[in-house]
C-alpha cells in the first residue's frame, strides 16, 4: 500500500452564521469569523489517495488524472467563490473547515474509487495555525 | 542604518471591479478576481522600518511596538473584513494589492515618523506567486 | 471523526544532560546540545484533537477555545524560559523533545478531555529537520 | 510510543519511461516527466522511526545516529546523481516516486531495526504540490 | 513607483563543468555538481517587475499577462528539460544559477518593457540554501 | 553585478538585559526577553554578497566556499552557545538581533573580501514574524 497526497490551492470568501440566530449570538459562537460582509482565505487542499503500485508505471495513479479530478470536482467550484453562496455541496451546511472537508470528501470519493484505489484523507489548511483532516467516517 | 521588518497577517474578502463596467467587462479586464459573490486571501503584510540602533536597547525600535502600532491602524481595520465594503481607506478605489500597500503606507507612516524612525518598504503577498512592495513613491 | 489540528509556538532555552554524568560523558552522548550556557529553539507545536462535528457550529470544538487551553496549560509555562530551570512540568527529566512531547501531553488530556473531545496527538517541530510525534502510549 | 521524524535532502536526476515503450507512447504515459534529457527534482525525504524512550537519553533514538544511518545508505547515493543511472536499489525499475520510497524503505530498514527501533514511515515529497508516503507493506 | 512580483517553478536536470577540463579537474572546480550523468532541481523564479499603477485597473500589469510571458518565454525552455542541452539560451554557458539568472532576463526583458514597465530583478532558488539575484548590470 | 546569498542556521540561548538596570527595569524595556534563566531561537541568517562573474566558473564565488567562511567565523561561534556568555563579538553588547547581524556582519567583511567580492548584506531572521537586514553603515 502507497500514500500518495495531491496539494491544491483555493481563494475563498466564506462566513461562519447560523440564519435563525441574530448578529450578538452568532458574534458570541463564531467571533470575528461571523462579520456579515464576508472574508476569506487561500485554502490548501490535501488530497490523499492509497492503493497498490501499478506495476507498468510504478504509480499508484497518475498523478495529473488526481489533480484533473480535484480540479474539475473542486477546485472550479471553490476557486475564487463565495462558499456559502456559490457552492452546491456547501447549501445549507456552516462554512466550517470541517464540513467542507466533509462536502470535498463526498465530491471527490466516487470519482476516485473509479479509478481502482481509495481516497484516504482529505486536509484542508485555513491558515498558517489551523488545519483538519478527514479519513471518512 | 538598520532595516527591520514585522510580519503579520489577515484574513479577507475582496473583489476587482469597476462599478462603471458591466460584468462582462469586468471580466475581461479581472478574471475571476471579479466574481461578484467576493473571494478572499490570507495576506502577509511585511512592514520594514530603518533607522539608526538605539544605544541603551540595541534596537531600531521595540518590535512589540511597532507590531502595536501595524495592528492598530491597519490590521484591526482589514483582518475578517471585506476590503471593498469596510475598509475606510479604500473606499474609492480598486482593492488591488497594489492599492492596498499605497493605502497601508498612508495608514502607517505618520505612527512610525513619530517614533524617530523611517518606513521604508509596505510588502503584501497575496498569494505564494504574487506579491508587491511599496517604497512610498 | 473529525481531526483538528492547532498550531502554537514557543521560543525557549535548553540543555540536554545528566546531572551524574561529567561534561565528557555528557558531550559523548548528547553532542553540542549539553553545552553548559544553554542554546535554545523556536519550537513549534501541533495539538490535534479528535471528535463529532458539533451540529449547530460545524465545528469538532472552538478553535479560539482550544489555543486559549494550550496557551495558559502550556504556551505561557514555556515561552521565552528555560525548559530545565523554569518548567514544572519538565523537572527531574531530559529536556529532550521525546519528553517535552510527553510533558504537554499530560498538562493538555484533562482540559481537552472536558471539552468533551479526545486528545489525538502531540507533534513538536524543535527545527525544520527534526519532530517528533506522541498519541499517548 | 514515540515518533521521531528527520528530514533529510537530496538533488537528483531521473526520468520516467519504459524502455521497451516508444517516445509515443511514453510521452502518453508519462508526459513531460519521460523527456529523454532528463529533469530533476529537490526532494525532501522524512523518515519516521518509532520506539520506546530510552529512560538514560529521553530518545527513541540518538537523532544524529537516525541522520548519519540516512545519509550512509541513502543520501550518498542519491545527492547529485542521476537516479535511473547512478542508484543500485533502483535499477530495473521505473524511477517514480512511489518506487523511490520502497527502495529507500528497503535500505534503511536493516540499519534501523539494528537500533531497537521500528522504521514506521518513509515520505518523499518531490515538489510542493506532490509526495508519497510508504509504511512497508 | 510599485514593484510586483511573480514566482514560477521549473524542475531541470544541470550540471556544472568545462569542456575542455577533464573530470579532475571539473570534480576540483564544481565539486559533485560535476557529476556526469547529471542532477536536478525545483528552481523557484522570482520575476519583479516595477512600474506606475495604471489608474483604470489599479495594477501595475495584469500578473496573469506577466505570468503568461514569463511562461512562454522562460519556464517552456527550462521545465522538465535539462539546461545544458536543450535550454538554446544556455547553449556555450556554464549552467550554473548566476548563468540562469542572466538567460533569463534577457528572455524577458523585451517582452516585459513592451508591456510600458520595467525588469527590475531575476531570483532564482535553487535550494533552500542558496539563491541569486539579478538587476540587469 | 550579481548577488548571491547563502542561508545558514544557528540554535542559540540569548536574553536582552542591562546589567546596571534592575529586573523591573529590564522587564519594562525588554519584557520577556529578558527573563533571567534564558530563553533562545533558530536563527535564520541570510549572507549576500555581490560580485561580477567569474568567466571561467560562471560563479560569483563558489557557494561551498562562501558557506564554509560563514561556518567558521560565525556559526560555529554561535550554534547551540549562548550569545550573552559564550560570544566573543558580542561581549559588551545587548543581544539583540540587531547588534547580532553588525557583529556577524564585522565577523564576515574581511574573508569575503578576501575574495574579491564584496559583502552586500546581512540579513537574521529570529521568528518567522521578526527579521533585520544590515547593509553595513
Amino acid at each position: 500500500m502507497m500514500y500518495l497526497t495531491r496539494r491544491e490551492r483555493f481563494c475563498s470568501a466564506h462566513r461562519l452564521f447560523r440564519e435563525e440566530w441574530d448578529d450578538k449570538k452568532n458574534l458570541e459562537v463564531f467571533g470575528k469569523c461571523s462579520h456579515k460582509n464576508w472574508h476569506g482565505h487561500n485554502y490548501f487542499l490535501y488530497v490523499t489517495v492509497k492503493g497498490k503500485l501499478n506495476p507498468e508505471t510504478g504509480f499508484v495513479v497518475n498523478i495529473k488524472r488526481l489533480s484533473t479530478i480535484i480540479k474539475e470536482k473542486v477546485i472550479e467550484n471553490l476557486d475564487h467563490r463565495n462558499i456559502n453562496i456559490d457552492v452546491d455541496f456547501m447549501q445549507g451546511k456552516i462554512a466550517s473547515t470541517e464540513n467542507l472537508a466533509i462536502g470535498i470528501w463526498e465530491q471527490l470519493k466516487p470519482s476516485i474509487e473509479a479509478l481502482g484505489i481509495e481516497l484516504h484523507c482529505v486536509k484542508i489548511q485555513e491558515t498558517e495555525n489551523n488545519f483538519v483532516e478527514y479519513f471518512g467516517n
